[in-house]
């Protein structure tokens, strides 16, 4: 490949030196939103006490709008948008930024918002398994028409480090579960206030005890494909 | 419900005064890029004579970085972010703001890139059938665990009549024909230059020529679910 653009990024290896612009990356943590990165860029700018003003910062990606990216030191904090398929460009386009930049131990962590299942809230979850509507931890994905599945199990080493710390920490309350991922926020989590809306409050909490017996601790729309991209690449991946 | 909160817009029926926010809207414009929604509001700022300046126009969204949207006379301008269930939150949302601010007779348009297949660039589709990855007409919802199907026609008339102006107009080729919704750019779209590849040049050729067959001319990430939610909740939908 002559030249491999990376269009969600507006990044490209011929007008890009990746490996000069990202070959120190050790940390990748991605969210939902843009905002919100930025932020975290901003804080770990403080935490790993770079020089400059954290509110310098420039977004990497400010040639489009699907995506914001900032680095900090070794630390790259992305957003990924909301869903599975809005997830997946980041993850693809990421990956391979990862492999032209010769990075190397590189650990993904994803840091987003989801919703409790029989927890207090404010309790953090560290995915064990990322499962389906049907509670299995598999991913479905289309590849020319056909139906493959992969699995979607991860990495649990660094899943127990950093209950560890959050266990030295004490402030943080802290599970390692299993984390459901719907394709929408409404009718598939359950949601009474939907445009739509077919069930009644007594079944919702019927799916919902099923899910919390299967082992589900939070719901969310991200995390099966994060999973599976993250183990078919061989990537070490944290789910919070 | 004493109070709808519209989480992604950052909205509520108790703190905004939606009919008289919305009610006089017409046309609903929605797309993928906040920065090309922002645009296309300027635009339609000068096409329908407003007084005042274009690049004043404010994000009513501006509370949250989930969507933005702007309004311009009878004209709602919103971006939908990439992939199913992106636009699908934003829909659920659009659907009760329109309906708390009892707006009537509403159009929907979707304005947004594809690929076309079997077409000459710039060529523009608008949707008659949403279709899925095997080329069906449907649309899978999970409702609390349980797969549900909905149909994915769009409004023949409202497609029939921008055809008629885009004949008049000469200047922007336009055809009538299917467009396939995948849940991703890469393996779903027969990309060869994802992170991950599993088939060849020839095998992606046969799958597109396969989907031209079945009436395809362009492939994208959101229309089916665009179409069956408009059909399920009685709205004019048209894609484009």
């Amino acid at each position: 490949m002559e030249e491999d653009i990376l269009y969600h990024f507006s990044l490209s290896t011929k007008t890009h030196n990746l490996p000069e612009m990202f070959g120190d990356t050790k940390f990748v943590c991605v969210g939902g939103s843009a905002n919100r990165m930025r932020a975290f860029a901003q804080f770990m700018h403080h935490e790993v006490k770079l020089t400059g003003t954290p509110e310098d910062i420039r977004d990497i990606c400010e040639g489009t709008d699907r995506y914001c990216m900032y680095k900090v030191g070794p630390v790259l904090s992305i957003s990924h948008g909301m869903g599975v398929p809005s997830i997946s460009i980041m993850l693809h386009e990421l990956i391979k930024l990862l492999h032209h930049a010769q990075c190397r131990d590189v650990v993904l962590f994803r840091l987003g918002t989801s919703g409790g299942v029989g927890l207090a809230p404010g309790t953090v979850v560290i995915t064990d398994k990322a499962v389906d509507y049907s509670f299995r931890p598999r991913f479905e994905q289309v590849v020319l028409g056909k139906v493959i599945t992969r699995s979607t199990e991860l990495d649990e080493g660094v899943a127990k480090e950093l209950l560890q710390c959050s266990n030295e920490l004490q402030n943080f309350p802290t599970v390692i579960g299993n984390t459901m991922c719907t394709h929408d926020f409404y009718e598939g989590q359950g949601r009474l206030d939907g445009a739509l809306c077919s069930f009644s409050h007594e079944e919702k909490l019927e799916y919902l005890r099923k899910a919390y017996k299967a082992g589900v601790r939070n719901i969310e729309m991200e995390s099966t494909v994060f999973a599976s991209m993250c183990r078919v690449c061989g990537l070490k991946g944290v789910y919070l």
